[in-house]
């Protein structure tokens, strides 16, 4: 990965992203119906960690699962890379907890970059105040066996309706989660942070007054020619810009 | 349209509306499942001015459709005169964005009542700042152009499962849209207030320990000689009650 | 009930309590897709009071349904005992509302512990700055009249999926409500205070570095010693735990 | 009742019926999304007999819960009148049977009308060789014990989002399932019967190459003598008209 | 358009049609979720007509709103050309009926090609009838007025998820409708064609014991060369076949 | 496995095979959603070996994707055991193919079991006439690429809402799939035939004119002693009952 790639995803919005992914040639990127439990929080950004719930069965599920070591969701927690982020498949249920507290709690200790699932967080309300970005549908007090069985690690999963491939670069914000594929992670984080120098400008003339057209697209030749005059000014406001 | 009737429509609840609505025969007013981006702002009311969407479809939604200076929704954000609320019906689809921040700021400078949406925005962490009411159904980071065809204005349509008619007053508090048919918007509206005039007398009453029999709905003789008493009494704190 | 029970609900989570109850056998116990108004308030708990609703008719709902005081939306509102939960059964429509401010205000100067419905509230901004718990899905400013019809009280009914019988106990935090059946109402309590202990501890080693192996579940002897004489150092700040 | 009122509910479609209940003020009388087993066998007309289920509980629904005769459901198959329709408010959910083959076989050997539930029956393919008709969502193998509590009998209950009351005249054909208020019965049955000749007239001028305009609604008074003469020379056909 | 292309069209089904628009770039062309009322009787094939709903309102469509014979709904059936599909955008709600027996049987005598809405007809026993194609979500009862306005004609609109433009080429089978955009129809009929024509000879081959690999895809040499010659000899029983 | 398990599962209802699992703990076995696409076919019997999907992404599934002999989709096809039932994991998404009918004729030749998805299938017409098994969602013509990406094989998945794991034991009627796991098999499938015998005498005597009382569960000793002899009378006709 390019050494300025995960920096650029830092600065920038998922809504720039699902352009870039867009004009990639990728539709479908960005994780549906999904909301930060500390949308105030630091930005999320790092390769996804995967792990995969099926739905719970009496005999696999029983009170005493959490006590074998090699629980999917405990190695999950003990070993997703510091930098990673956890991405879980819960099949969009969120009728029982993906995870609690206590296990958030472990990932931002072990300096995991953020966690993931398409269905809900328990103890939601200490989550929201811990250090580490997460996102969930909606908050589950039910006891995870009750519904989920973890079932592998780093296979490829769906999270949100989005294909997740360990590896991708997951990048979240107040909005919500995008997973960007980890083959065009470079070009699209190259790409989305010239697109947010650009967008600035945009809001900076249309707070200024200025109408859409010719601007936004930009088609009109004198505001293209204003354009390049305001990058050139600005660049070192955008440290991280590809010469 | 009566001269106080927008004033008095910024002083009353959606709640209230839909009751007044309703004592004249209307049942379904109030946007379903729609969500303020900036719950604290300002009251959104203005008459609606209609944008409308259809599926998107791979020939008529390139990536350069926006360079169309008659692309509708571009066409609505410059001509949606001020004091008036763009609506959009995006078929209750909030799996792309209807508009985003720019779009939204634009509205903003000009001089706009607000923004509806049954679909999403994105950059909605910024929307969340303007000092435009907006109102949604959750935040959509994808690009329009992948679900999104706009493709008229000013025509009758539906949002949030309610006809909107272009004209009908739009109003908006914390906890969402009712649309007002312009008919009987000057009737609604005086109304309203003068039912928002009782319904504080009520909460004072309840506040000071008294039960809801004969108070509410206010069936008691001693209660309604009471009410008469408070109204002459506090008429002044009511400047745009009808004499 | 023991006299201690309703102390213990206030200080344990509902994540908590949906672990305990399941060890008893109950998987089904958190309503589901439920919001609190107010989470920031204080705890709700308290035995459960409940209102069931039907849809509503033109013929048994006019606009004049509540001059009766007969009508059971009202009767419970007025009858609800003091420290006790009302709990509307609203068959999860929160296309209308199921009440609205005046009438929360009113259960709130009554002393009642709390409201929950598994529609939607009107005046759900007013709501949220009562000092009484409400439970709700999403805001609904509609006046009830237009699709429920409330028929009877104190019957078993369902909310958010989940049986509420009068009088099991209700218990809620900022993530939701669960429902703790009466007849294990005294040893759940007991056990979840117990186990929020036991949490607490672990929580306060995860803070400190500790891995989840042998520490949750408690499998390692050392640590099990080591908990033992940490509930001997804090039983001070356990004052409600059984001797 | 009038003597006849049963006899002509059979002669009528459910469609007919719904514009029947809309001219006179109901808007909610057709029980959504429900289709029957059997829809070539006969058609259900009888007065409702009520059941209601809220959620199972561990603790109230054991295996042996069947054995106890007192035991709602199996009051309710055995107890339903001849003559009318045991009408089953299962909370619109299908994820279980509401009842399976042998008590259906039972309802009609008692000879009763029909049977109807807002979720599932199991063993629906004996159910559809049934010579009783039979009315839900979809089929729903697992028992009833899993997600269903019986809890009461002959209360107005919610089917399929419809109000129903004990007593009220349930129709259904091969469209779906009309619930008419008791107290309308007559009225309806008589103007629905009305309704039913002058749509077979419009029929059969459709068929023999007529427009709609004028004829439907009859609001050409050359077209509106025709059927006046037409209705003179068929009274034959239908014996059960209003003289 | 090409004399050939309705014949091709009737000659080929959804699912070829779906993965040849696919090869052109449109993904979203398969109407979801509607059925064939009548599957065994002809196929659909014709150019769509089409008529928007919005939602009903209690002014705007009262019991007489028929009697206006400009009424959208009722010109839609006597306007719709001979050879044409009568399309409904009816925001995917089955809740009231589209349209009934009545109508349809108008546009079948009027020499229509089908019905499609992705609400629901009423009267739908008699439709199943009916000698003309028509296609809908589920049986609907209501009246029309209770939830659809008929708000305009030949406007594009949306139909079961899917652009659908006056003009396009409205295609059913057994398994459901798709829309082909008419600037393609030319050449996806004829794709789709001979699509049908190698699929019915890899039918075949694997009613004969084939195995999928090299021929479905045909990706062997030696097997394309089989086709070649198959083709050649059949050529008779494909006369539409482009030469 | 026992030598009879599969005849015994062929001789059972789905319905009676749910209510032996929950005696035995198991809650989720019944496939929800599911239809047969012939329901007067063949009983579907067999171990499951599953295909798991996730979404498709634009580079992951070209157009070629197909000519690759590893693509899991086609590998299912020509390797699923003969014997075995195909079960593949759409997640719940019936908006394109989970497979087609060239691909069950395929699984037929091959003298596959059955196939199930919780999707749906393409050419569903076709395959209604195929001489094996099949269950999904619903008809959906679209290609398989634009929305599932056939990822592995022989893993643990969901279909239905229930965990399927291969080699558990797939029993399909014209109600629906139950999943049964391999380890109670042959417990489940000796107990259901033995209650399926039971149940044949309930509803003969049912049928005879009986109540469910002391019947229906059997808690009249001389009705047990009744079907004791009933059942040694029997015998004969239950060859596979264990002795």
């Amino acid at each position: 990965m390019h050494p300025l790639t995960l920096d650029r995803l830092r600065a920038v919005s998922t809504a720039t992203l699902t352009t870039v992914l867009f004009k990639k040639g990728f539709r479908n990127t960005f994780l549906q119906n999904l909301r930060p439990l500390n949308p105030k929080g630091a930005r999320l950004v790092g390769p996804a960690y995967t792990l995969r719930y099926i739905p719970a069965r009496e005999d696999t599920d029983p009170l005493t699962a959490f006590e074998d070591r090699r629980h999917p969701q405990r190695v999950a927690v003990e070993e997703c890379p510091a930098g990673h982020v956890l991405v879980m498949d819960s099949r969009n249920d969120p009728l029982a907890a993906s995870a609690g507290n206590l296990l958030v709690t472990r990932l931002m200790k072990r300096g995991c970059a953020g966690v993931v699932t398409d269905g809900g967080f328990r103890d939601s309300p200490e989550i929201e105040r811990l250090d580490i970005p997460a996102y969930h549908q909606r908050p589950s007090a039910p006891t995870n066996l009750i519904r989920h069985h973890a079932v592998d690690l780093q296979l490829p999963i769906a999270c949100g309706g989005v294909a997740v491939y360990p590896g991708d670069v997951m990048v979240g914000d107040a909005e919500g989660v995008v997973c960007v594929p980890r083959d065009v992670a470079d070009a699209v984080a190259q790409e989305a942070y010239a697109q947010t120098l650009y967008e600035d400008w945009v809001e900076a003339r249309i707070f200024g007054g200025a109408g859409l057209f010719g601007l936004y697209p930009l088609t009109d030749p004198d505001l293209a020619r204003e354009f390049t005059e305001w990058k050139a000014h600005n660049a070192v406001r955008y440290p991280l810009l590809d010469k």
